[in-house]
């Protein structure tokens, strides 16, 4: 066991996603806030899901997401999160192992079933999720292995994750292993209202263990509680050694001290589903960071694995994005 | 309940298709025969799935998707099909519902879980399938409502259903209640190794009971065990009403009595995944036919529903095939 190594491990909410076409009338009429994660209970779950038009299920959960498409990419990863012994479960562990990824954290055996995370895509391929987090409430620190957190390059982390009690404990005693090895901890903000919800305990956090921050215009505005992007740029800027901005199509920012970094947007995409765009852009860069390319390149890599994962529904790569590293970079 | 109306009765195998990419040597590796489908045992189906890729997971059954299909044309649709009271079992019971589709089958409550079908598809868009039927098996009469049946237009029954012991009762039920009402009976043969499994018992009851057949070339040439598709066709004019013959890209050929239609299949479409053209021209078929639209024009129906579920993974619509049905065929 401790002679694995990692370019990352990723610890997250561990979630089969169950996608379903809707329209803007059906998200007004449910309140519901279009590109938000909404937290729901099971009953809150079932009442939606019987609205829901018929759905397609895959294996989800952000940084399960990234996970994915790191090994896709071709880079070694491992993965923590919590999943019960049914049906979803088997679901989630099989497509996470099936990409590549090493996952061993321990099943529950009772208690609430495998997370679930309701995703309404409207038209413009905007997508509003609603998550049941179920099983994933019983992830703690007993399930963090410190070989396997030692042994990895980058230990990243979704800002999801402290929705559930135990995922904050996780959380902090992984950091705290990953600096003792001179290894870096890697954040997402995951979403601005997720930011809301821990806005303090987010900043001492980023300030005192997070080396590599990854945020959208809207969470890293909302961390510092400005409305000036500039202004949150600068502030983010003194508090980690990378941040990676992403501002939709309008590309993103690579900050690291005095150097900066603009990445533009893949062009030509005809999107699809957003669902996974952030995830697969962590993705992107981490594979290229911890395999010795350049900020700016690795930026690149995320942008092509972003530019995929938004071009048809689900929030996985479809492509083999070793392929498409090959061909759009020409890098091996 | 008797008051009720309905153009068409599915009954069927409720399956729940896991659907994943595969290539030529990984079928070859398994002993598997492209585009048949496989019935496989629980231990079968745990090690199949271990070797796919990751997957997704959509409702599917041959008449399930014949059903959805009616539904999304805008008719109206019954479905009779056994799942179990577990995660799949909702998730078929959802999307069925969700299509517009009336389902009110018992789920069990013990015993085998909902069936799955691992479905493999190669980079050439052709489909393999292996069938873990699970709660399939406990379908029989009792699930036959005798009101459904007389109150529909057509019961449509998938040759597959011959496989789990007590569907064939079911199946006999079923056409001799639609008869006694004065309604159609169709059935489809489903596949060319399901007609090898019953061709006596498959010749007795299509001669005796069944008023509109669907059947691909191989399976129509297994049916007489001739070589020769014209001796085929020859052979079952005298034996049914009305005969839909599919012949992939050499579209479809409709038969009754001296009335013989040829169907081109529709031309300039991106073939991904054929799982369920055969599903979904049946749809389109009877839906044309329960409103009545001639012969001709119901075979074309039922070509642009084919189309369109082979344009996308999964093997039931994602358009609304009602407005497909507006734009290309200007029938409302």
């Amino acid at each position: 066991m401790t002679e694995r190594m990692f370019d990352t491990t990723c610890i997250g909410n561990a979630i089969v996603d169950v996608i379903g076409k809707t329209d803007d009338a059906f998200l007004e009429a449910e309140n519901l806030v279009k590109n938000s994660m909404n937290l729901i209970d099971e009953s809150r779950a079932e009442e939606l899901y019987a609205k829901m038009q018929s759905a397609i299920e895959m294996s989800g959960g952000s940084a399960g997401n990234t996970a994915a498409g790191i090994a896709s990419l071709g880079g070694k990863c491992a993965y923590v999160g919590k999943v019960r012994d049914d049906q979803l479960g088997a679901i989630f562990s099989h497509d996470i192992r099936a990409s590549g990824v090493t996952f061993e954290t321990k099943k529950t055996t009772n208690g609430a079933a495998t997370a679930r995370s309701l995703i309404l895509v409207t038209p413009d391929a905007h997508r509003t999720m609603n998550t049941y987090l179920g099983a994933c409430i019983e992830l703690g620190p007993e399930d963090i292995d410190p070989a396997m957190i030692a042994a990895s390059k980058v230990t990243y982390m979704e800002g999801y994750l402290w929705d559930p009690e135990g995922g904050k404990k996780a959380f902090r005693k992984a950091a705290e292993i990953s600096h003792a090895a001179g290894q870096r901890v890697s954040l997402t903000l995951s979403d601005s209202f997720c930011v809301n919800r821990y806005r303090d305990e987010f900043q001492e956090f980023i300030k005192s263990g997070v080396d590599i921050l990854f945020a959208n215009e809207e969470e890293v505005k909302s961390l510092y509680e400005t409305d000036s992007f500039d202004a949150a740029l600068d502030a983010v800027r003194g508090h980690v050694e990378i941040a990676c901005l992403t501002r939709s199509e309008k590309g993103s920012i690579i900050v690291s001290g005095a150097e900066v970094h603009q990445i533009e947007a893949e062009s030509g995409i005809e999107v699809v589903d957003t669902t996974g765009a952030g995830d697969l852009f962590a993705a992107g860069f981490l594979y290229g960071f911890t395999n010795g390319h350049s900020l700016a390149a690795s930026g690149r890599i995320g942008s092509m694995a972003a530019a995929e994962v938004i071009s048809h529904y689900g929030a996985r790569p479809v492509a083999d994005l070793r392929d498409l590293l090959r061909k759009k970079l020409a890098v091996a």
